[in-house]
Formats: structure tokens, C-alpha cells, sequence
């Protein structure tokens, strides 16, 4: 993306370029059927659960003012409208900390004044939505948002780490408050006020948060469990985070008898019937779609809405954002692969010979990308893989020979060759939305979910947006005994740790570990946390000004480089290489991959096919701007 | 060891065999230095906390006749005597599960009988002991226990599993009985028994005991963690176990000032005074060391001692020595391998080639042996392992070049040569049975101990005890799914699993695991609960007539095979051979060998060194029969 600062042509090409893939955006995703509830709903959790709390915590802030219903509302309305309209899909909308903190710092100061108070408060904040709509609407048609590219890998990651932080620190301290008497609003119960109860609740809510946590990590590995048909692992891999959210509420019912009402304590929400008067007002505002400059565009007019509707805004969000683009990965790698499969099986009976069986593969896979695919750079994944194996197979002499399984292992060598990439569709975003909004209805369910397996949820999702987080590898690197640095090494690792000297990613580290510290410890402060961030902002500056006084030109480019470079695990397959079939078959299947897909890295996956599929990269920018943008100047 | 049933032969044979090592078994413990900590404190733990809290269960079931007192003295007692006086050092003698229930049962008969009563029950009990011991002399002297050989793998490792399941049992029972009102003999606290307590102590024992097994699981794997120096690794790898007994104990006190006396429920021990009567005894027979007739022989003095002072009597127990045998294979890999390295570092800086180096490693290395090992078959495992280096090297032409660093690594390699041994002495065994002593001394410190950390101690031992155990290993290959049982082959593995043909391995698993449910099962049954040794019993005639109707001998010789053999994972440094010498420095460190070892074997370590080594094998099979000898026949 270049720096442009004509007016409206930023706006304008992202259309430009959006609009040719807005109809396979909807058919791509209704084609690949019921596997996009996985994703779906996995998101669906990712999303709801921290809005809803979020939305207790601005109900306490705000005497009641703004509740769950709101925040929910929010998160569905503007959903909804970015599944349709919005540029980049794969983008989650939603009420955010951020923005929760901002909103409190607002009342605070809204409160006791004479002129505004609490009366005034919302209509005070929709002028303070309007205004920032304003501000937002201008960067995008000055094309300014293209200073996103100075936010670098650093200040990308940096807030990631500070993001999780916050999580963790919520879980840490919902944990903490089970033990005391809760901030209710109504006394339900006073029994369970009683100090006994107390201790009794809040160690259930340490063994409900602790099984979450324990058990919904484990899930996400469950494919390359070993036990199980391949079927129930997938399943468990794809639904278990919601299904261990089911089960831990389960759980929570066990002692119902024993205990007095109010322990565990569950969710808390007022009554639905305010949602009414909102849904009246869904259908608004209609747009083409595009990427940043225009997202940033559609970003000014949901705040707009949000304000007149007295709800909270919304914007792009972390770690759900990458979390949504991980499982699409996910999807798109199973997909993919079947197709290749199918292909290659069916090549092999015709007894093809090797190059003809990867044309035909190769005209599988082409099948299958975005409409753009021709006008750029082609799957070049898939095409040097494929040179290497065909001169492998001649150096053996068998190029010509019709091929077999043994000369080509379907189920291996297929997943050799599939780059990652993602499945990108509007789909799974709209429908994640639109179960947000069903929330606003089925909040007598929702009240069913123990407080603390939110916590443990919390906790979950801090974990969750850690691997890939290059930040946070070079910190565990630093803290890894040398003797055992080769074990990082052996598996994917940012590449920056061997072409860097270790003294400067040690110094780089350190830096970047104290300024978090910084930023986290601003949250901290009553009133001067409202600058956090600023402090984000500065590190544009700081990078471009600072840095290179003290880091070599080259280091910081590799420390710090845009996009995400891994460098390879030694493979573990070169082992077989003169091996017998039998041998290779041993690594037939995908589940490590995808496990290593769903683990590692925020969301930004090395793709090599389409400015589509590339468009997906900044997803973690994008999340910071629009956070960024809107509660700085809320 | 032939069958011969010629009177004293066998204790004859037993005592020529043993007497030779005797001074070694001790010089070598006390060389091993500060290390004998390790494996003493490990098999401490194991062994005092299950006698305590079999302790408390007699206590319970007896009406206070035996106590912990009790179950600790008799196990430090026979402990003592028999690190001193007994054929095998590496078995660990205690009060066992078995005998608790036979003491019951035994109990139960006498306390309603008008001629015996609680008054008399002590000293009938001691007459019983009495006849059991004549029995184990008789068995002894006429050497029939030379039928030990008849108890083949399939007794031994079922036994091992019903063992595994009765300690989870155990952990399961306790965990239930926190949420309910104690079953204690004074009442402390009555607050402590309000329902909401009850809960919370639940709820609290749930967190420690979860907490001790899932730390301690952790911790025994510590030596491959990526984190910390190799020394603290090594430090957490010895005694992270009883660390977190320490640990847990103590998070067992931070809600002290929030809750009343008796949450979370603690050891309950009598005071120690009875105690003294015993102490003033300890001095007693004397006799010289050998294998299984001696021993068995010594049992059944021990059987009459115990009888005489009232207490039970204790007998060789699993899980405990199988992980005895195991910490001390890690100690002796350990010693070996410090040893080895400085004698080929030593040969490098002297400019040796490489065939003097390896003879001086084997000089080194012989040091390090038994007395005996000149009688019999020489190190094979260095020996083979050094031809074909050697051949390697020669074929690349540097056999006769002086050495370096980089034809030979001392590090990885000393690691490739290097034999699984056990450090055979008596000093860890006489250490742990003083500790267990002091144990009687020390009740005020247990007593600090919370029931539930001992509940996860239970679990944590019968997790500790199933790999290596092959039956296990068939169980859990069963459920592997298809498409990932190339996972199990890549590891170590029974052999078993890849010479005989699946559908027998299911057939032989699936019979053996329903006679290990009847076993089970039988435990349960009130009375004829008695008979259940006879089950184990009768799975000699079964092996020799029953299960060869229905398996071909050569797969059930397989299955059953007497010596455990391990079919080695394919090896990973294989993909380093024709590396450079800083990619053969990746496998440097021992900790996952020993991690191998650790989570591996149920003490029977393959070797192939000396007889004085090879009688560690029977630690599984010298378990089962004085148990069985000694419950079945009180």
C-alpha cells in the first residue's frame, strides 16, 4: 500500500480491488457447507463472552447506565453491518477494553457536573461519537490511514502482548473476587454472603476456571491425539472451546443441591427489553466494500450509529480477530485438501504419469482460488514444491512412469505441498454476528454460565493469542538454558532469532518488555490511563527516530520486519527419504499441521497467492488503528 | 534361576551369590555422595504416605487397635533390617494395601467372637503371623519358591495394574469423602462439619490435590524443560515430588485466617508415645544377604517379629520399589556418564585415536561394574555400540587419526554408549527406612500435611506406575486410533506389538484386562474379598494350560515374555549423520534420556551387564509373591 494522500483514493481503490471478490466472498463460503459452523461459532465464543462481561463491568462503572444488552447489541449491530458491507471480512467487530475503560473515564467525568450528569451522559457520548465519526471519516478520505504502515511488527505485537495482559489480569481478578461478596446489585441471597460460602464459592470457581482453561487448551491440540477416530478428534478440535464452556457449566449445576442459590455465581444480565427498542433500528446505511481506507470509513459511520443509539461503539478486536483467521486457516487447509486429494487418487488411476498428475493438481488448486489469482504472482507454494519432487522423481527415473502410491504417497505429499492459506468469506463473520445478536434474546441461557469459567475463559483466550506472537517467542528465547536453544530451533521459529546476534535481540527485548510495562502500568493510573494510547502512538516515532541511534539498520528490519517470516522446523520427513513407503506413510497425517496451524501465529499466515489472501496480513494492524482511532478520541 | 526343590539350595545358592557384593552394595552407595539424596527422599515420600494413610484406614476399621503408628514402625523396622540383612537392596518393604484389608477381614472375625475380642485380636493376629512365617520358611527351604519363575509378566503386570487401581481408588474415595463429614475420632471442630464447610472444604481438597498431581506429574519431566539451568532442572527432576508435598502443604495454610480449625482436613495420627515400647526393640536378628529364598526366608522372620510386637507386617510393595529401581537407574546413568566423559575428554586432549579412547572408556567403565562382572558375559551395550562407531569412523578413514572433537562428541556420544544400569547399593534403602523411623518422631509434622494433597499423592502414584508396564501399553495401543499407531512404533514400544499379529494382541489384552476387572471387583465383595490373592494364583495353571488352547506359543512367549524387551524408537540423531558437528550437538543433553527412564519401566530396565544387575528384574515378581505368601495365609 503506498502513502497516498489524494483525497478519496485511498477509498477508492480499496473498492476497486474488494468489489471483484465480494461475490466469492458469499459462495466460497456457503460452498463449503457445514464446516463453517466450526469456525463460527468458535469466534461466536471468542467474541460474546468478553463482550458480555465487559458489558457487567461498564454496568458497575456506570451506575447501570450501559449494561451487557448494550455492548451486545453493539457488537451484533456492527457485525453484522461490516459482514455485509465491510472491506476486510475476516475482521471482528466488537466492544472492546479499550473502549470500556474509555467509556468510564467518560462518566466519571460526566457525573458531577451540574450541566451533563447522568441523565445527560448519553446523549453527551453520542456527541462524543459524532465528533470522533468526524475525525475518522477524514483520515479516511485524506487517505492518512495509510500511516498504518509505520505501525511496524513492534507496536503490532506490543499491544497484542499488552491486550492479553489486560485478559489476564481480568481472569486473575475475577478469580480473586469470588472470594469476596460480590457487587450485585440485588441481594439475591444472603446465605451465600455468609464467609463459609464465600471460601466454598470461590474455591468452586478456581476448580470451574481451572478445568476450562486446562481442558479447552488441551481441545484445540485434540487433533493429533492419538486416540479417537479421526472424525471425533476434528470435532473436538473445532467445537471443543464452546463445548467445554457447556461442560464446565454442567459441572457447575453438580452440587445445585447442596449449595444455597447464588453459588457459583453466574452471569448477571438485566432484562432483554431494552434490546427492543434497538432492533427496531437495525436496517440503516448501505455501502460498497473495500480495505483500510475504506473500513476506516465504515468504521465513522457505525460509531455514528452507536452514538445516536446511546450504545457503545464498536471496532476491530483482538485476539479474536486472529483467532477468526487462524480457524478459517484451518478450514481452508481441510478443504484444500480434500479437493488435491481427490485429484491425485484420481490421476493415479488413470495411471498419469507425475507431471501430468501435478497439472491436474495444479488445476484443482487454481480452482479454488480467489478470481484475482491470474492477474498476480501464481501459487508459487505449490509450484516450486512441485519442481523439486518432479526432479527428485527423475534423478530416480521414474518422471515418465505412470505413477503410483509408492513414487507418490496421496495423503503425505499432498500435505507437503499445501501452502497455508486462509478461507476467506463473509459467511462465518455474519453469522457470528448474528448469534451475538440472538445473545440479546437468550440471556436467561447465558445466565446459566458460571462467572468463573468466563474467568477461565479469560485466562484461555490470553493464552490462545501467545504462540506467534514473535514478541513473545524472543522473551521465552531469552528465558530458554542455552544448552536447550536448539530445541527452538528444531521447530518453526521467527527467523529473526538466527540472522539476529543474540546480544541485540536480548537489548531489542528488553526494550520492548520495558515499554509494555510501561503502557500496562498507565492502565493503572484513575485519570492519565485515558493516554495509554498515546503511548502506542509515540512508538511510531520512537522507531523511526529512536531505534536505529542504538540498533543496526538491518537488525531492526529483521527484528521488526512486516511481514511474518518463519524459518522452517528441520523436517522430520527427511528421514524417510530412502525409506521403504511404508516408512513415509508414518507422516500421513494432516493433524500436526493444522495443530501447528491453530497454535502458532497470530492470524498472520505466510501466504504467497493473492493480494486477497495477502489483504489479510494486517489483520493485527487494523485491529490497533480502529481501537486506536476510536477510544483515543472518544 | 533353575526350579530345584533340594532343601537349602536355593538360600545356599542365594547367600555365595550375594555375600560377594555385599561390601560393594555399601562402599558404592556412600561413593555416590550427596546424590543418594535423591533417590532416598523420592522412595521416602512414596513409601511413608501411603503406610500413613493405610495407618489411619486400620485405625478406622480396627476401633483404634492399629494406628499409623503402627504401619510406620513395622515399615521402618522390617525396612531397616532388611537394608542391612536382605538378599534384594533394591526392594522396598511396607505395610501394603493387601495387608490392610486382611487385617480387616481378620479383625472383623475376631472382635465379635467371645474367646478373642478387640482384647485378644494382637495376639491372635501374632499367632497367624506365626503361621505364615512357618510357611515362608518351608517355602523357602525347600526352595519352592523357585515357582516364582511360574509367575510369568502376565501375573506380574496384572498385579501391578489391579495395584494402580486400588491406589485411584483410594485418591477417588478420599476426594469424595472431603465434601462429607469426617470420620474422626474426637470432634475438633463443629463449625468445620457446617454443610457450607463441608463445601468449601471439598472444593479446597479438589484444588490441592489436583494441584500436587498435576505439579508433580510436571515436575518428574523437569529435566527436559526448556527453562532454567541444567542444574536447577536436574534439582526440580529429583525432588520436585516431595517439593510439592512441601508446596502444596503450604498453600494449604494461606486461607488460614478466613477459615476455622479442621478446613482443610489434616493428617490425624495418635500421639507417638506408644511408639517408644517398639524402639527399644529394633534390635533384633541377624543374618547374611542373598535373593529369593533368603529373602523370602528373612520375610518370614520379619513376619514373626512383626507378629510379636503387634504390628502388621510389612512386605516388598509396589509401586514403590519399581520406583526405587528407576530413580536409581537415573543416579547410576548419571554417575556413569560423568565418569565416561571425563575419560574420553582426557583421551582427546592426549591426542589418542579413537580405537585407545574407546579402551580406556572401557577400562573407565569396568571400574564402574560389580565384582562379578568378570564371571560372566562382559558389557555387551558398550562393547556393540563401540565396534560399529568405530566401523563408521574407519570407513570414513579417521580410525587412526587422533581424535576430536568432532569424529567423536563426547557428550552425545558417551550418551549413545551408555547402557541403562542401576545404581545397586543399600544405602538409599536403609535411608528411607531411618526416615521412615524418624517418621514416628516427626507426627506433629505430618499432621500439617492436608488429607487431599495425600489423595493426589495416591493418583500421582498409580500414574507414576503404568508406563513401561506393557499391559498398559497394549491397553492404550488398543485405543490408538488406526491412522496413528505409526506415533507408538516411533517410540519406544513393547516389542510384542510389532511380531505378533494385532487381532492376538487384542484377543490377549482384552483377557487379561476382564480377569483384572474380576480382581477388582473381588476386592469389593465383603468377605470373600479374602480370596482375591487366589485369583492371581490361579493365573499359573491358566497361563500353563488354559492359554494355549486358544494363543500360538510362540505369540504368547512373546506377549509374556519373561525379560522385557524394548523395540528402540526409530532414532532421531540418524538425520544428523552426514550433518556438520554443531547439528550433532542439537541431541547434547541427557535430560530426555532420563526423562526416558523416569516415566519409563516399572524398574525393569533392560540390561545386559551382570547377574548382580539382572536380579533388579524381579522386583516386580519378589512384590507379588511375599504379598501374596504374607496376606493370604494371615
Amino acid at each position: 500500500m503506498e502513502e497516498t494522500f489524494v483525497p478519496f483514493r485511498g477509498i477508492k481503490n480499496d473498492l476497486k480491488g474488494r468489489i471483484l471478490c465480494y461475490k466469492q466472498d458469499w459462495t466460497s463460503g456457503f460452498k463449503a457447507g457445514v464446516r463453517i459452523l466450526a469456525p463460527t461459532t468458535y469466534i461466536f465464543f471468542a467474541s460474546a463472552i468478553p463482550v458480555i462481561s465487559f458489558g457487567e463491568q461498564l454496568e458497575r462503572n456506570t451506575d447501570g447506565t450501559l449494561t451487557a444488552v448494550q455492548t451486545l447489541a453493539s457488537t451484533a449491530l456492527c457485525g453484522i453491518i461490516h459482514a455485509i458491507l465491510g472491506g476486510q471480512p475476516l475482521l471482528i467487530l466488537g466492544v472492546a477494553e479499550p473502549t470500556v475503560l474509555m467509556y468510564t473515564f467518560l462518566y466519571d467525568f460526566a457525573k458531577d457536573r451540574k450541566d451533563l450528569g447522568q441523565r445527560l451522559f448519553l446523549a453527551w457520548a453520542g456527541w462524543v461519537c459524532v465528533w470522533t465519526a468526524l475525525l475518522l471519516f477524514l483520515l479516511a478520505i485524506l487517505g492518512a490511514c495509510s500511516i498504518i504502515n509505520r505501525f511496524t511488527r513492534l507496536a503490532g505485537e506490543l499491544f497484542g502482548l499488552l491486550i492479553a495482559m489486560l485478559f489476564m489480569q481480568q481472569a486473575i481478578r475475577g478469580l480473586v473476587e469470588e472470594f469476596g461478596v460480590p457487587h450485585q446489585r440485588e441481594d439475591i441471597n444472603q446465605t451465600a454472603h455468609q464467609s463459609s460460602w464465600l471460601f466454598g464459592n470461590g474455591m468452586f470457581a478456581l476448580v470451574l476456571s481451572f478445568g476450562l482453561l486446562f481442558t479447552a487448551l488441551r481441545s484445540r491440540k485434540a487433533r493429533s491425539w492419538r486416540y479417537g477416530t479421526g472424525c471425533l478428534r476434528g470435532f473436538i478440535a473445532d467445537y471443543g472451546v464452546p463445548l467445554m464452556v457447556l461442560v464446565w457449566t454442567a459441572v457447575s449445576y453438580i452440587p445445585a443441591n447442596n449449595v444455597p442459590r447464588g453459588i457459583p455465581r453466574r452471569l448477571f444480565s438485566p432484562n432483554p427489553c431494552v434490546a427492543s427498542q434497538l432492533a427496531q433500528q437495525k436496517e440503516f446505511n448501505l455501502r460498497r466494500p473495500s480495505s483500510y481506507h475504506y473500513d476506516l470509513l465504515l468504521l465513522g459511520f457505525l460509531t455514528i450509529l452507536c452514538g445516536l443509539l446511546g450504545i457503545p461503539p464498536s471496532n476491530g478486536v483482538i485476539p479474536q480477530s486472529p483467532m477468526h483467521t487462524k480457524s478459517l486457516a484451518t478450514l481452508k487447509h481441510q478443504l484444500l485438501r480434500n479437493k488435491l486429494v481427490s485429484s491425485a487418487r484420481k490421476s493415479i488411476q488413470k495411471n498419469l504419469n507425475l507431471s501430468q498428475l501435478y497439472r491436474n493438481m495444479q488445476e484443482s488448486y487454481d480452482q479454488m482460488q480467489t478470481p484475482l489469482a491470474h492477474q498476480i504472482p501464481p501459487a508459487l507454494g505449490l509450484k516450486e514444491l512441485k519442481e523439486s519432487t518432479i526432479q527428485l522423481a527423475s534423478s530416480h527415473g521414474y518422471i515418465d512412469a505412470p505413477v503410483d502410491e509408492v513414487v507418490f504417497d496421496v495423503d503425505k505429499d499432498v500435505d507437503d505441498l499445501l501452502p497455508v492459506q486462509v478461507k476467506e468469506q463473509r459467511l462465518s463473520n455474519l453469522l457470528q454476528a448474528l448469534l451475538v445478536a440472538a445473545c440479546v434474546a437468550a440471556m436467561p441461557l447465558l445466565k446459566k454460565i458460571p462467572t468463573s469459567v468466563l474467568w477461565g475463559y479469560f485466562a484461555f483466550m490470553a493464552i490462545e493469542s501467545l504462540p506467534g506472537n514473535q514478541f513473545w517467542e524472543r522473551i521465552l528465547y531469552l528465558f530458554t538454558a542455552p544448552s536447550r536453544r536448539y530445541k527452538v530451533l528444531e521447530e518453526q521459529h521467527a527467523a529473526c532469532i538466527e540472522i539476529v546476534p543474540f546480544k541485540t535481540v536480548v537489548t531489542f527485548t528488553l526494550f520492548q518488555t520495558a515499554y509494555l510495562l510501561l503502557c500496562f502500568g498507565l492502565t493503572w493510573i484513575p485519570i492519565a490511563g485515558v493516554l495509554f494510547p498515546l503511548l502506542i502512538m509515540l512508538l511510531i516515532p520512537v522507531r523511526q527516530y529512536f531505534l536505529p541511534k542504538f540498533f543496526k539498520g538491518a537488525h531492526l528490519q529483521d527484528l521488526d520486519a512486516a511481514a511474518y517470516e518463519d524459518a522452517p522446523a528441520i523436517p522430520f520427513n527427511f528421514l524417510f527419504e530412502d525409506s521403504n513407503s511404508e516408512a513415509r506413510n508414518f507422516n500421513t497425517n494432516g493433524g500436526e499441521i493444522l495443530d501447528g496451524i491453530i497454535t502458532r501465529s497470530r492470524g498472520e499466515i505466510r501466504i504467497t497467492q493473492s493480494p486477497k489472501t495477502l489483504s489479510s496480513t494486517p489483520t493485527t494492524c487494523s485491529d490497533i488503528i480502529p481501537a486506536n482511532g476510536n477510544t483515543s478520541s472518544n
